[in-house]
């Protein structure tokens, strides 16, 4: 299964592709989607970009299954609302295809526990944890970083769904319980 | 010139089309888009609904310019990086095909000034002047109402646009005191 992880923004959107092949997770791609060549008050032009990047990645790539990060709600509400928007368009690129691509939403909290261990680890650490959960010869860029994180995370989820589907009624309900993560 | 209101929401998306022909404008199609087949918490399947509803009544209506409604900051910051996300993928619908449809972005006050004559105006008061310049047989409902009432400031200001290419220095640059809304 191929997994594409989001992280977006109206600046920089960050993704990260990863292949899942049982407890196996291998590197695939990983990069941003940027909004800079566009006019700082023009959000039409950013959405698009935004929107056509994102759709790029998914015909590129093409993931089975999609994973975007849950926003945190800004101090700035002006500033929520346009992350906000950033995310729409992200969000409507995923399910634009026929079919839809599947979306699961995670915290961030959610993907550092999933990467690190712990919910309040700091940039550097996940970038550390995703180049060694990856293999990969050097650290990638933070948003790349965030974004293979949220893709880890969805594997994560994932597994744990599968293994949830096999287990005892009493193992579900502490799974329950636990588990972190919506999944649709 | 045929110009598309949109008035976006998470439940409900106003649509409302009309064709202006100098100072002539005549209404085309309304409704609403709703999201209420999705699941209230399925996030990407109603983000999915809004964004193809828009595309579909881009591609059955054609037009050569839309206009969108720029929505409100609300109190709980939850439901406006909500707001945001809808938002976000009707810009998105709009801008998505090729050329992206240009896009204007106005207040409701904006709206409410061009359509009534005065930025406080009530819904009632809203349905009753589009219906009244529209020449409509009935009033249209609140959502497509406020969608036609974007439709028409995008008019108005485009002929304000217009006459201003004509005018001198001097008229210019009061007109730029006084003008609303951004054009794209």
């Amino acid at each position: 299964m191929r997994i594409l992880g989001i992280d977006p923004g109206l600046q920089i959107t960050g993704f990260g592709l990863i292949d899942v092949d049982g407890p196996q997770l291998s590197y695939v791609a990983s990069g941003t989607i940027r909004t800079a060549e566009a006019p700082r008050g023009d959000l039409p032009a950013r959405i698009r970009l935004i929107f056509d990047g994102v759709r790029e990645v998914v015909s590129t790539y093409q993931p089975d299954a999609a994973a975007l990060e849950i926003v945190f709600v800004n101090v700035n509400p002006q500033s929520t609302l346009l992350l906000g928007q950033a995310r729409g368009a992200a969000l409507a690129a995923l399910v634009a295809g026929s079919p839809p691509l599947p979306v699961g939403e995670y915290t961030a909290v959610q993907m550092k526990q999933a990467v690190t261990g712990h919910g309040g680890a700091a940039k550097a650490q996940i970038q550390a944890m995703v180049q060694h959960l990856l293999k990969l010869p050097g650290q990638p860029g933070k948003d790349a970083a965030d974004a293979l994180g949220i893709a880890i995370t969805h594997a994560h989820a994932s597994r744990s769904f599968a293994a949830l589907a096999q287990a005892t009624p009493l193992a579900r309900r502490q799974h329950a319980l636990y588990r972190g993560g919506r999944s649709y």
